[in-house]
């Protein structure tokens, strides 16, 4: 197909898809003249990764192609592809040295994940973004109590069930990712809102 | 208490204290001499609010006034002075005009509360929230299924229930609304960083 038709079916602008052809995050076409190349099914998938990870995700263009390599890399199993796609879209936080509020929330957060026996790497970003929220809660006066943390992680785990089970292990990996990076960011989004609207409606029930 | 001892034991430095003063966020306390004054526990729990609400919620100065007028508006009843505290902390979205996948989210978003039979006025900005992110699925051909948003609304619920227990109705009303923006922000980034450890379980449950 032409670059014209990549942009409609993808919904891309021409003038993106060039600059994405610029910065190396999307392979050129083959030339067929002196100002046209012909694009396949295979630039359509990586156009769609591509757009999910800098307009879903706000990914910074650094981040994207390691993504990208991971993608390319046939050696690589789907469960580590996966956890690629998710460390390069989760925010990192630093760990402040020796703060005893973090180094507590880390203990606390560590004793947790042994409990529920969830099989996690020490170095996931999110491991950091959960130790970062305790130790500002603790800071504040406000820890929940380890009984909330435990209903909390069998709230995500349910729907954690929900995003893994829509991933499909025989699908085009370029497509896997987007559909996890869509699914992680947007899904995210969506339980936010529920969350708040469920606390509307359990507040009406017990104070309304 | 002095201003000093507001500040040891509210964490808030003495010159945000002042500003806060100068901007009508929290009362004057009683003049002991021309350039001291004297501040009570009322002045420390609203400080504490004050700074829920623009450290951890990082709601604008202008929203926070009227937070802080549902506080002290006696008329109100609990149940509507914790909305007016969640719908100020809640980023709000305007609805764009004639789209018709923005109809479309509308749509299955109202049809999914009604079948949850959750009680929540359609002005709230979580409502918002949740189209907008189900309007971004359907663009991006991703849109969950009906069943995939029901699980998600019983995790969201599952979570709810744990926030509304933690509030006391016979505290005082300054706390117990610091203690619903406290929760409401950071509890969601608890939330968050524990689906995404969940996904990374599941993962490896299915594929690792």
């Amino acid at each position: 197909m032409r670059i014209s038709e990549l942009s409609r079916r993808s919904g891309v602008p021409v003038a993106t898809i060039k600059y994405y052809l610029r910065e190396n995050l999307l392979p050129r076409g083959e030339a067929v003249s002196a100002t046209q190349s012909d694009y396949t099914g295979d630039h359509l998938a990586r156009l769609r990764l591509v757009r999910a990870l800098v307009e879903v995700a706000e990914v910074p263009l650094s981040r994207i192609h390691a993504v990208l390599a991971a993608v390319d890399d046939p050696g690589r199993e789907l469960h580590t592809l996966l956890g690629a796609a998710q460390y390069a879209v989760t925010p990192q936080f630093e760990t402040p040295a020796d703060d005893p509020v973090w180094q507590r929330a880390e203990h606390r957060t560590d004793e947790l994940l042994a409990e529920l026996d969830w099989r996690v790497d020490a170095a996931s970003p999110a491991r950091g973004g959960l130790v970062r929220a305790v130790a500002t809660l603790d800071r504040l006066g406000s820890c929940p109590a380890p009984e909330m943390l435990h209903g909390y992680a069998q709230a995500a785990h349910r729907a954690a069930e929900w995003d893994v089970s829509r991933i499909d292990p025989d699908a085009g990996r370029a497509d896997t990712v987007q559909a996890v990076v869509v699914t992680s960011a947007l899904m995210g989004q969506v339980l936010t809102a529920l969350r708040l609207l469920a606390q509307e409606d359990e507040s009406a029930r017990r104070f309304g």
